[in-house]
């Protein structure tokens, strides 16, 4: 069983896609824009596009009063990868980076931070818009929140899981999400991360 | 006659678009990226996105040994207005802010930055597209590089403008622009830039 007390939360994964440089990062700290934007420059490179998702103070009309997120990390780690390879083949990128917090976050901090760099600018902008829809509808990192007027946490239904998730302890939707993918998909599509 | 000496660096816009708030800056120092997405962050938005262009070193497969932007800078100011008008009617913003470097320019370094925040994502990522390919297209402000086979200035082409730019000076530039624009433009569409 893995929680959000034992995951390894700073994924730090350099591939080679087609020469490209990847990170991810699933942390737990602040997210630092300078140094991710740093990564992706290079001398080759005439653009630097970047997605900056921030937390609200609203939602559906109300009013947000904590925000945290959860993630199941070895899937996370393995789905994100699985976006930036396609992102990859779809435009010829220098670098793409994906860095995740994790747990609470701030009004007005960053959630998430994409970075993709490129010769010219429409491969990198085309790529962060890419990954942040795939990133959003594939990858089982959830958003929960507590609302002014209920005082109960709510995870946020953007993430399109087959289950329901509402309601759920992130210990039952990791249990659901293992016996699923077992059950789904072959081993060596899922690779490594399930047996960590 | 405005030449590159006493144009105006640092101009700061406030303009009320849909209750959106702009920023335009033209300068001859570096650009502060986060100085500029703290700008844009508010807790109503769930986005913030960025484009950075940065300084390569190659065009057109030859070795950039220099590069340094010019601007017409009353010009560039209205035409950047314009763009984010247009951008604001299309998508609704929080903040669009655009801030471009003149002078010399080194490698790796950023010589605009755009930044639109949003309350969803795909307003931000679309009006920074917007944003960047109407103000290569329509604004005034050149490239210059010395590649390093040929020792000498060239103007970048990357600004349709409708007259050949390639070997004349920027004062030749301005001349022109300003004798066609006078033609071409009712006084009260142009405002007071020319008269500055």
């Amino acid at each position: 069983m893995i929680t959000s007390k034992n995951i390894h939360i700073n994924l730090w994964i350099n591939k080679d896609y087609h020469h490209m440089k990847s990170h991810i990062t699933l942390t737990y700290e602040p997210l630092n824009l300078d140094y991710y934007v740093s990564q992706a420059s290079d001398p080759s490179c005439g653009a630097i596009s970047v997605f900056i998702g921030t937390t609200r103070d609203n939602f559906d009309g109300k009013r947000v009063v904590r925000l945290e997120y959860e993630a199941y990390a070895p899937m996370a780690e393995r789905k994100i990868n699985k976006i930036i390879e396609e992102a990859s083949k779809l435009w010829p990128l220098h670098s793409a980076i994906v860095a995740h917090r994790l747990g609470h976050v701030p009004t007005t901090e960053a959630s998430i931070i994409i970075v993709c760099s490129s010769s010219h600018r429409t491969e990198s902008l085309m790529a962060v818009s890419y990954i942040i829809d795939h990133l959003k509808a594939e990858v089982p990192i959830w958003k929960k929140e507590i609302y002014e007027d209920s005082g109960a946490w709510k995870a946020n239904k953007e993430w399109r899981h087959p289950m329901d998730i509402q309601n759920r302890t992130l210990a039952q939707n990791i249990e659901n999400l293992e016996s699923e993918y077992k059950d789904r998909e072959k081993v060596d599509d899922i690779g490594p991360s399930l047996n960590r």
